[in-house]
């Protein structure tokens, strides 16, 4: 089997277990699934759970696409080869409770026909308010995943989380952060082509554990103020996909599945003219969100 | 009274007239001033109006500054000179209701200090539900304003804001259009800069007589139905404006003040995963999304 058939059944499959997870983790919703299409070769399943018990809207996107780069993209590359095969899972949940984080995660394989490949992939959570220990059990989740494969990845791939969910214009993290990497290939770390396929998919079945333990308020009182506050949050999130997000420029400018690309949006967000903390709680959510934090010590 | 001065003194006024007029097409609230200084020079006004018996937000803000244009800027206007000055008013009104449109207006002035200059400026309006006659009203408005500065302006903008105010990832216009014009000097025109100016300031004094008339269905009934297509709506408002609304994406990378530069969001939007529309009146609006549309026939 060519390894890009490998790394695309892999993906498919951890899909498939994601989905089960996420399905047992709520309780109530069950993912619809939309197959389609590309037009120059390819194509995705993207599975959408909504109105769930605990999940308001939530998106579990497989996809595995070939074809011929735009100059626009190679360019941006920095690569001469145009042909391509990209392969990735895609995850961003949004809960009901202002008391249960957001999260999103992704995990992706990109080749050019000259051989030229590499990995790339993040997880990152945001809490509407923020709680240390849950910051720190997800982190300590992360690094568990990332020490079983590579010592050095986790402090890595952390700063590059801090940098790279950042909302620079805010000058705010996204949330708490986690791990993002990118352009990971045999070159630029201890591991063979076949052992990163192992790492993404390691961190991918990292994910409903983790995220299990951040739903632990789930059932937790939601004062309207406390709600009003995950819908501002929610359009921070909003700024990020759509001003900085790599996946959503490049889905958007590659004319993808629009549908597909934007299921990262929540169902509802709000902006508030100038609006100022009311309690501490979102004070103190607003002070931590910055890069730089240790969140295991 | 150097040009700029002048320029900057109109301005200024322009936002005081539109501000009263606004007031007084909304009847109950007034606006709120927030003044603020840029490090690099000048400075501006952000004007707020909330919570009124038409508008839920609006914003009308008044800018002048000055000083020493970043490399990336430079590069991208395609100019040697680096020392500036701009000017503008911009607004971007919320209304309540879904019968009422969504509208945007701005003009500006910018100038280095080797004497280049040029004017720019636009107005467009998105209705929630379209409405032929009141489309045509507005394209009317339009057309007698600039006919009376030069008889090529209608045509030639109207094409420009067709595809200025166009999300490229829906393939669909933000709303019925109006006009868009940048980088208008007395070289491109037939009009020197002081009868530039005259034309940026008539546009400006139409912006409230030309919104009256959109405002005829302000306390028509509204169903849960239309509610949520009207939070639909505003979601592709915070498309465009994050995506590729040019002012914003300037604001946001020469680090303007952020909460004068988002005041354009709405206080409420919504996405939906896959959504087709539920009833004829959506259905005929998302029809008229459309380049090219002649709005006076």
């Amino acid at each position: 089997m060519r390894f890009k058939d490998q790394v695309k059944n892999e993906f498919e499959l951890l899909q498939d277990e994601i989905c089960t997870g996420l399905e047992k983790l709520d309780g109530k919703a069950n993912f619809h699934q939309d197959s389609w299409d590309r037009e120059g070769g390819g194509g995705g399943r993207t599975r959408i759970i909504q109105d769930g018990d605990l999940l308001e809207k939530g998106g579990v996107n497989f996809s595995a696409v070939e074809g011929v780069l735009p100059e626009s993209i190679t360019n941006a590359l920095g690569v001469d080869n145009n042909e391509f095969f990209a392969s990735g899972v895609s995850i961003v949940l949004h809960p009901h409770s202002p008391h249960v984080p957001i999260i999103h995660m992704n995990v992706r394989y990109f080749e050019l026909n000259d051989g030229t490949y590499w990995f790339g992939g993040g997880i990152d959570l945001t809490p509407h308010f923020i709680v240390d220990d849950l910051a720190k059990d997800f982190h300590e989740s992360l690094k568990t995943t990332c020490d079983a494969h590579d010592l050095a990845f986790y402090d890595e791939f952390k700063v590059w989380a801090d940098n790279y969910f950042f909302n620079q214009h805010r000058n705010e993290t996204r949330g708490v952060g986690g791990i993002f990497y990118d352009r990971l290939n045999e070159e630029k770390s201890s591991l063979t082509k076949e052992s990163l396929l192992e790492f993404s998919l390691s961190l991918g079945r990292t994910f409903c554990p983790a995220y299990e333990k951040q739903t632990v308020y789930r059932n937790s009182t939601v004062t309207p103020e406390e709600k009003r506050w995950q819908l501002m949050r929610r359009g921070r999130y909003v700024e990020f996909n759509l001003v900085y997000d790599r996946g959503t420029k490049f889905g958007l400018e590659t004319a993808g599945r629009i549908e597909s690309i934007l299921m990262s949006l929540p169902n509802d967000a709000s902006w508030i003219y100038n609006y100022a903390p009311t309690s501490k709680a979102e004070k103190e959510t607003l002070e931590k969100l910055k890069k730089g934090i240790n969140w295991l010590s």
